[in-house]
């Protein structure tokens, strides 16, 4: 499918993609991008990469894809970077969990390159979890996994099917959004519940999370996520996090009032609302 | 350590009770108190109990020991029933999780007893899970659960101490607290989190949820309780969790703040502190 591949943090979600293209035979050779030989060692040990270098500008000259699969706000300075030194025609794509921030950054440098062209795909793949690095990477991490395709007008048609290829060949469902709407969906059921769950610990004494049973873990499990990298994707989708954190508001406003006015038809409703289309939505994920 | 006892409501918590209880030779004989036949066969067919009975009046006025483990509201209201029907001496206790409430409601019932006393003595067992009924009770439920006991200046000692020592021979770490102290707590850590959660899933949009990967799974999976029972432990713990309620509205509206102002340090420090005390205070929990 590929020849010669570059992963810019081949981590757990990189290290992870290389892992099911080699085991499915979707690259010829494929070079990753660190910034520890250590990691990089590793990740060829493990099988997910051929090779590793340091050295962002020189590996990403070669290749037919460049996958940039560091954190969200190393990959916007990765692509500003890559889009400069990629040959012409070949493609870049990225995994990061906000999109539009990606892609104003590609356009921006894609405007500034001299002359022939790069052509870019956004993707977020649902997939990982609060662990990192390289040594949680497995083959089979995005089997049955969502992936989200953030095309534009913009994009070329032929690298948004073979982005697509690619993803669905290691195992994704494949859907399309525009980058904004993966934003606002993504504040909704990733960026807002962590800073929920953030602000549930700190709501809570030291007292009361020394109680703390199944139900208080699980509803803050996010919350031990990485603080810094947390911070960059809350700001890097700081316009559509505001837009949910106010949506939240009023909805936890209109909770608060029917608790403290004692409306026991008001709870339940809520209630009964969230149940209900939990339960609808998800029925085989428990 | 009992020998007649009655539990009032055998369902996942009652009836693991039960199990627990005659595998470690706890009680003589089990009586168990429902509102369905089916359930109390099931109860007396898993060996939860010796005989089951729909006569919650007929069953306490022979027991040396009974338990209320309905939900919450009906704990208040057997608590009541109970209270005027039981024998001098005997031992009363619930599972129920809000204290205050229930504590008030047995003081009341003994006020209006017109001779002898019954010795009550607040419990809640932190175990269970979105399961409920007999079905999903188990004999090692308990086993290193925690479980409160909410004594007051008026409990009788020695009945504080063999529901104790109950508790903790079915396996639980027994802590104690005031009743007010307990339920402000369990706001905190149990109804306030599930208050948020039913308000994530009533912001996110039903396109959204589709897309819902396991943080949003994980954050909201106590929206799926049962809605009447969870409108009953937010009126029943209504002063506490008001409280509660208003304390992370506070701690919310900092955040948002710091996310729409683009403070990038507030944004970190927030969710550093989140992850240092979630991290500090349950390493062991994941």
């Amino acid at each position: 499918m590929f020849q010669n591949v570059v992963i810019v943090g081949p981590g757990l979600i990189g290290g992870s993609l290389g892992l099911a293209m080699k085991e499915n035979g979707l690259a010829e050779r494929i070079v990753g991008v660190g910034h520890r030989t250590s990691s990089l060692d590793r990740a060829r040990a493990m099988g997910a990469i051929d090779e590793g270098t340091l050295d962002l500008v020189a590996a990403v000259g070669e290749a037919d894809l460049v996958v940039l699969a560091a954190s969200v706000q190393l990959i916007c300075e990765h692509a500003s970077t890559a889009v400069g030194r990629m040959k012409d025609g070949a493609i870049l794509t990225d995994v990061g969990s906000v999109k539009q921030a990606i892609c104003d950054g590609v356009r921006d440098a894609l405007d500034a390159r001299s002359e022939g062209t790069v052509r870019f795909v956004g993707a977020h793949p649902l997939a990982g979890s609060e662990q990192r690095g390289i040594q949680a990477a497995r083959g089979d991490l995005y089997q049955d996994a969502l992936c989200v395709l953030t095309p534009t007008g913009e994009t070329d048609g032929d690298a948004r099917t073979r982005v697509r290829q690619l993803w669905e060949a290691v195992g994704c469902r494949v859907v399309e959004y525009a980058p904004e709407v993966h934003d606002r969906m993504l504040a909704q059921i990733s960026h807002l519940p962590h800073v929920v769950a953030a602000c549930l610990v700190n709501t809570a004494s030291d007292d009361a999370i020394e109680l703390a049973a199944g139900g208080f873990m699980d509803t803050t499990r996010v919350a031990s996520g990485d603080a810094a990298l947390w911070r960059d994707i809350c700001l890097l989708n700081r316009k559509a996090l505001a837009e949910s954190l106010r949506d939240f508001g009023e909805v936890f406003h209109r909770f608060a009032q029917a608790v403290e006015n004692g409306d026991a038809k008001a709870v339940e409703d809520e209630l009964a609302r969230a149940k209900t289309r939990r339960d609808d939505r998800m029925p085989s994920k428990g």
